[in-house]
């Protein structure tokens, strides 16, 4: 608990260590595509979202759970094995109501496992921008906005949603790092094209998704606000948070 | 050899591992101040410049080396044993003409270090700008903007460097990855500032020297084309590219 609490940006896993994040509040950001479906299905009444490592452990799991869900992709296509794919289109309130959704992506469910020593975790997206920073302001600690980044490479769309909660939130916290400086400037340029997605649309992800035919998808994760939910993780799944 | 080759940036040496440089140019940058001080010794007549590992390293060295001069500095002071510090306004050619400049750094000389399997290493900053983007769009081989940042975490400086070398040789490279769009960008907001440092002024690393009252080393790092020089290391020393 600090007078003013700081706030951080790692940019990839790979600087996951250099930040001391046993007294933080870690948001696990993989807008393309892990942590935008985490937060719909949620938002559409899932009643928990179990992040699993691999498409081997996500089958048995589902073997094993009451009315669950096996979701995951690997190169753009439904896992052999899952009955669901990534996309938070998928999950409308009709369905996913009251299911459990067991979800394997690759960056995301590694750097959540990764933060695992942290105060507390939970998963940021477009979809619940404000709800992510209504939540941090209000738990007065120690922020770090951790990008899940693609093959630990850093990208442009999870940088760009840390910039946005740092532009957001500024005035509540010690902007910590240069990250957050270099990415609520990206964020500031990005408000001034016509959507998010237009400024989106030179990243690497936005190419290599859209040669599998996804940029609805796309389009759909960086719609700001429409789905106002905190999903919290209590070490094994991802609840509502009560704030 | 390639048709186009492609530019990416690596923003911290902790993301290093990530990219194959094996035949590629790294371009290793650390704006303030080991890539400014090394580039201004060398255009001011340094016969060459040899980056060194430890201070105890650097001693052992000045004593077995003819006419050089042991130079660093630690927490903004030249360290004991040594006999100048890391400031490129220290190296004027009265002083530094014909002599062998045996320079420790942190963060600039364990990048050097590691990326020693790179096809060609050698040394950016805002003082050769217009040199680096020549000699590497002569060389027609893919480039790594290595960024040393500050015991590993992500800064503003190198970064802007790194992007505004993007910006000048886009037409030239491929741009392959995220970080060089995002440092691009950057820079694109820095040149409408009154200068660089204008822009540099919110950074971790302009608060730290400050505080030391490094201002004026700063601001001469940031100038651009001053010395137009382009350090290329043969695995011992740093001696002026010749093309």
């Amino acid at each position: 608990m600090n007078a003013i609490p700081k706030i951080e940006v790692c940019l990839s896993p790979s600087l996951l260590h250099l930040y001391d994040i046993s007294n933080s509040i870690v948001v696990v950001i993989d807008i393309f595509r892990a942590s935008s479906t985490i937060v719909a299905a949620m938002h559409n009444g899932a009643e928990k979202v179990i992040p699993i490592d691999s498409v081997e452990s996500c089958i048995a799991q589902g073997a094993l759970t009451r009315n669950s869900v096996t979701a995951g992709e690997r190169d753009g296509k439904i896992a052999p094995g899952l009955s669901f794919g990534n996309s938070p289109s998928e999950y409308p309130r009709a369905f996913i109501e009251g299911k459990t959704l067991l979800l394997t992506t690759t960056n995301g469910t590694k750097l959540l496992h990764m933060a695992a020593e942290a105060s507390q975790i939970i998963i940021g997206s477009f979809l619940n921008l404000s709800a992510i920073c209504d939540y941090i302001i209000s738990q007065n600690k120690d922020v770090l906005l951790a990008c899940a980044a693609w093959k630990d490479k850093v990208n442009m769309e999870d940088a760009l949603f840390a910039g946005a909660v740092v532009d957001r939130v500024k005035d509540s916290f010690e902007v910590y790092c240069d990250s957050g400086r270099i990415t609520s400037g990206m964020y500031r340029n990005a408000i001034d094209f016509p959507s998010l997605i237009d400024y989106l649309k030179e990243s690497t992800h936005y190419k290599r998704l859209s040669s599998y035919g996804l940029e609805a998808d796309m389009e759909y994760c960086t719609q700001v606000d429409i789905h106002p939910v905190v999903p919290l993780y209590d070490g094994a799944a991802l609840l509502p948070a009560i704030f």
